[in-house]
């Protein structure tokens, strides 16, 4: 059912509670983590199906039935003006006072954002299709071709920059014309991608080279996901040998805790993990100078992470148990101490070829 | 001169310090406030003329001596391999233990990243010219044509993306082969950008529409720069209504302090203000809900940013003083509480048609 309609049907239902006497309520999936499993066949975090009622006649929820409503009719609005606005937008846009009360509708954005989750985990939408967007970052290059609303982008053709990914990577708005690429690599950080770009690793390895600038945005692991699904590429992520990096990678992968309701369409469990690690110190001879010692957060997420059923395979839990060992982490840029361009020539074409990947 | 002959001469100079029995030394321009003055007549911040010179056979100088001498040396490398890196692998690639000491040259980033400004204002080149990079961001829409190493980038057909502003916009990397544009509109958000590039606002009033994402990094502050002096172009500035906005505007025109010897490059004395502003709440009849109430902080730095030389035209002080009378600020977002097209089809022409502009 499109998105409009099944906004539309919450009215629907409420007015038919109205006129039937029922207190109007709107159902929506409990995202707390009491509700969050782990779906071990297909490999994602999931959420179960545990159902809230949120009620009008009810001083705990009438607050949040009222922004629930003002939320859903104002994407409605938008979708039918055929516009796209961003999630701070949407907050300022409904804020107001009601009435001649001293009361308003929003106080802050943290206020309307959960909701724009709910609406989405309750309709089964993602809030790309409910017309809102949010922060974008990240960039590709690669034989790739794209439509982007009526402009075709030539992602191989775009210099230093890079395309970069929009905040609506949806079917309607992003077309893959042509795509020619073995495999996809993730990049954590953009000064490596921009020194991969410029060895031209891309053409080099027959590649889609991609970074989300850190943790990748919705866009990002969208855009993975849909490039995995649609083309059945291999997607090899690369990240600091770090617990943060490690996580990120878990995120791209099993989908967040936060946004389980969206893991099939933000997660992609086929991706596998390609680097650093705290056993490549050994393996490519770094330099323990450019290492860096583990700090106690640092250890306290490492401990939390090995406990994690995604990283329960074996070579997971070594490689974290390594890095509790020998007391160290290591950023992308450590590598440069071996010479600015072994990255491209000698650590990824080797992984790559070996098969040296993490589960 | 070139850089790389630049960079050499810095070598050979200390050769000869050497041979004839000097200590060796390098001038390098004093970046302390105490070297920073307003210059009236360019209107930009400038760095003054006092120099202090770093020498070898100085125990306060040693240590950073031998730090200019690796980075000069590196980036003289780099500029001949024709390989550009980031400044966080610049230090990651210098960084060792040095001999059977326990001495390493760099402890940290922030040892390396002041001495390239070092190096580039005692040899008056860009950081990109010492094939140097850092962080990019930023977004450009409208009728310019770019030649990006041989790449052709037409910026009229970057769909709901843009083209990505990269870190080095040098006219060696960055060729402007068309423009078509009456005027460049710098957007301080990308949320703004993503607005108003989806309402077309570029080709309808047939200008450039930019975003820094915040306070512009130094490609997209050069970017502007180019396009002002090299086409013409009147630069036109909307940010948030707050002391933030009005200080990203500034450094927009008058360069910064920290960059100080790069403003006849980073900076653009013409750029005017088209909004926000306190004026505009009234003015566009903006309903008190979506302002925000200054705090303490907000309200030391505006009395900051009135005693700042920059800030001494009237209609600055005007704005200022009424920020603090009326104790509020804005976002752009607060826009959208008017109509989600208000800013595209009715503040901006306005604003605009009417050259309602602050200096």
């Amino acid at each position: 059912m499109e998105t409009e309609k099944k906004l539309k049907e919450i009215g629907l239902k409420i007015l038919d509670d109205i006129k039937n006497g029922r207190n109007p309520s709107i159902e929506i999936p409990v995202r707390t983590l009491s509700n969050i499993y782990f779906d071990e066949k297909f490999r994602l975090i999931k959420l179960g199906d545990k159902i809230a009622k949120r009620t009008y006649l009810n001083t705990a929820h009438s607050r949040k039935f009222m922004q629930t409503l003002l939320i859903a009719a104002e994407a409605k609005k938008i979708i039918e003006q055929n516009v796209t606005i961003s999630i701070r937008d949407l907050y300022y846009a409904l804020k107001h006072t009601i009435g001649d009360t001293k009361e308003n509708t929003f106080e802050e954005q943290n206020e309307s954002d959960p909701i724009i989750e709910d609406i989405e985990a309750a309709l089964n939408v993602l809030r790309e299709q409910l017309h809102l967007t949010a922060d974008r970052k990240g960039y590709l290059a690669g034989n790739v071709l794209i439509n982007d609303s009526g402009d075709i982008i030539d992602c191989s053709k775009m210099g230093s920059s890079g395309w970069a990914i929009p905040s609506n990577v949806e079917p309607e708005v992003i077309k893959f014309m042509e795509i020619n690429a073995d495999f996809v690599l993730v990049v954590e950080k953009d000064a490596v991608w921009q020194r991969l770009n410029e060895d031209k690793f891309w053409k080099k390895q027959n590649c889609i080279l991609m970074t989300g600038k850190g943790q990748p945005a919705r866009g990002a692991r969208r855009l993975i996901n849909r490039l995995h699904r649609e083309f059945n590429l291999p997607i090899y992520v690369l990240a600091d040998a770090d617990p943060w990096g490690y996580y990120m990678y878990s995120v791209i992968k099993q989908g967040s805790i936060n946004l389980s309701f969206l893991s099939d369409r933000l997660g992609t469990p086929d991706a596998k993990y390609i680097g650093l690690t705290t056993s490549d110190i050994n393996k490519f001879d770094i330099s323990k100078n450019v290492t860096i010692k583990l700090d106690e957060n640092d250890k306290k997420r490492v401990k939390e992470i090995l406990n994690y059923v995604w990283f329960k395979p074996k070579p997971w839990q070594m490689e974290l148990k390594n890095m509790l060992k020998t007391e160290c982490k290591l950023e992308l840029e450590a590598l440069s101490s071996k010479g600015i361009k072994f990255i491209s020539d000698v650590y990824l074409p080797q992984k790559i070829a070996n098969k040296e990947f993490l589960p």
